[in-house]
């Protein structure tokens, strides 16, 4: 595993491709990474950064090439060269098909149904004329989800759309609409498969959004549910994993109904906001376990050191423009308080700068000190 | 405190700096890094590498001049140049005095003499000649420890004698020599101090050395004695601190003899082999902590999270050159196991090229693990 002759490439250089390489730099792991942009969090800590456009066949290729292990950190990819990278005997784990079908939504749903994995209901549309005219024929009532089928991310791409008005502004593209859910929590599980067989997961977490921006806030791990129900979504997760037959991470976001049923709302195939708590919290983080699934070595104990909440730090709204990080002097004293700063050089409102986790056995005072935390850090760019 | 604008250096690119460079570049800090070697373990993974000698004034004031705040990560550096980089205006910590004093033995044995801290006596030796000036006249009996006062590090530079016929093999410099010590056990403990007066101390940890070579090859944390004998051991490292009146880390090795007396064997004011432990096993890492007393900020938990062992993995006998890692595939799987490794290009016998840390409620277990670690891993430069 330690073999200087093997080089891993990572498609993407943000914040969980340079978590990634903090394992392969413990390691001594030789790694490359390939982004649009050169100051992207990743690209001062790799073997040797290479820039270029993700979505662009021969930045794929011309990357892949010199890499013998290929993995992503974002699964808006040129998934045809990934495939002709495959053809040419390079490992590339997720593999490129089922990056292909979770990239698009609407290809994800129809997996969903085929593979009886539960999932809301959900219509497929071409363009918003096709959506249009089935909301004209009373096909379709208000309200309901819409969601571009591919390259969303972060709460962009998805609206809640509750009358003719709110389509208009729509974007023109192939989309899905779901049916409300009386969603009682968000939950998530991080599944890990080996090429060999072993497969792995994570307890299950649960995920509190910003109302407002419609991004995670908090995470809390383990989720305050039944051991059940927990149990349930873990099930759930890994009966995904194992029908997609995924060799990697398989990070597994699901609605609890107010009725008590589990509905798997998306997945990633990479590592995932919700699992950034066990860098500290659990025996192995999930950032070295997918190293461990694509060398092809044991995984790790996916058990937990100590409960925690994960808090995100985002931009303040207003300010656009070089990062200023504010009064972690104030926070940085707790005890079991760990920030990760991802090094951008630009904040943005609600833009991802860096997150939190807070370690503590009682969950409840975790979350206490994560929201102090959210209340006294400001991350802008005043002088 | 994550102010762009704020550059540290560090003197040396080793392992000690590397892990340092992990917690600030998960931090989003800028630091720079001083070592004669380019392919150093650091090289690849700070702000920006300048190539130089750590001894040469010059180089030292030139790296010294283009950041802002100074430390080490080994203590044989020009203190002449920190202390004129000191006048200039630049933050300095460890405190270059310091650094003078312990940097040689002789006055280091000097110093806990003059200020009653509990030490083997000793006597000092201007070089060779005037020791052996002393055997011949009778003053000094076979057997004794015979220290180079300075630059020796792992073993070298020390050497128990017995005969007229080992002193004549030893290296003809100033020196001490220590009466010999009935070591039941070696003990290590670790203080952080602030520049505000902050002072905190990890536990007690036991240092159990491989006989051959006189390395470190385990280190037990916490440290298999009573707590009586545990708290007397922390209170003697942070006396000490306090006289030597140091901001940063101070490392105090120190020997149980069977007579149940602790004395300081020596002290080094940096992180540590004896606390890289406190990564996987306590809330903060001796290397965070570093970063904490030279910002001014509030110092971390020294709580311990989970009993752990260490065991350092070093070069095979026999073996010079590019280095080859063996068999950790046997191991990786196993709950609890860290594996860091340096990534220093070429291994030597006996040379550190990385360390496990064994994370296990059950300090036996781990001590287990840590063995079957040792038995299994190879590293040498097979192809």
């Amino acid at each position: 595993m330690f073999n200087k002759n093997i080089t891993i490439g990572i498609l993407g250089g943000g914040q969980l491709g340079k978590m990634t390489l903090d394992v392969a730099n413990k390691w001594g792991l030789k790694v490359n990474i390939l982004d649009a942009d050169i100051n992207c969090p990743s690209s001062k800590f790799c073997n040797n950064f290479i820039q270029g456009d993700l979505m662009d066949y021969n930045s794929v290729m011309n990357f892949g090439n010199d890499v013998d292990i290929i993995t992503i950190e974002i699964e808006n990819v040129n998934v045809q060269a990934l495939k002709d990278l495959e053809k040419k005997g390079k490992i590339v784990f997720p593999q490129p098909g089922i990056i292909e079908t979770i990239q698009d939504k609407s290809l994800q749903k129809k997996f969903y149904l085929e593979n009886e994995i539960p999932t809301s209901s959900f219509q497929i549309f071409k363009n918003i004329t096709e959506l249009k005219s089935f909301i004209i024929s009373n096909k379709i009532s208000f309200p309901f989800i819409w969601k571009a089928s591919k390259m969303g991310y972060d709460g962009f791409g998805v609206k809640k759309v509750s009358n003719i008005e709110e389509v208009n502004q729509l974007k023109d593209c192939h989309c899905i609409i779901e049916e409300l859910v009386d969603i009682k929590k968000e939950l998530a599980v991080m599944v890990i498969s080996s090429k060999s067989g072993e497969i792995k997961n994570y307890h299950t977490v649960e995920m509190e959004f910003n109302k407002n921006s419609n991004q995670v806030e908090y995470i809390l791990s383990p989720a305050n549910i039944s051991e059940k129900l927990s149990l349930e979504a873990e099930n759930l997760a890994v009966d995904l994993a194992k029908k997609l037959k995924i060799v990697g991470l398989l990070a597994v976001e699901m609605f609890l109904n107010s009725e008590g049923e589990i509905l798997v709302n998306e997945v990633a195939p990479r590592p995932h906001n919700s699992y950034h708590f066990s860098i500290e919290g659990s025996y192995t983080s999930q950032f070295e376990q997918l190293l461990r699934s694509i060398l092809g070595i044991p995984l790790g104990s996916t058990k937990t050191i100590q409960n925690s909440v994960m808090v995100n730090l985002v931009g303040d709204d207003g300010y656009s423009g070089p990062a200023s990080y504010n009064h972690f002097d104030q926070i940085i004293g707790i005890e079991g308080v760990n920030p990760h700063i991802y090094g951008k050089f630009e904040t943005r409102p609600n833009r991802k700068m860096g997150h939190v986790t807070i370690i503590n056995r009682d969950l409840n005072k975790a979350k206490e000190i994560a929201k102090k935390i959210k209340e006294t850090v400001t991350i802008n760019s005043k002088k």
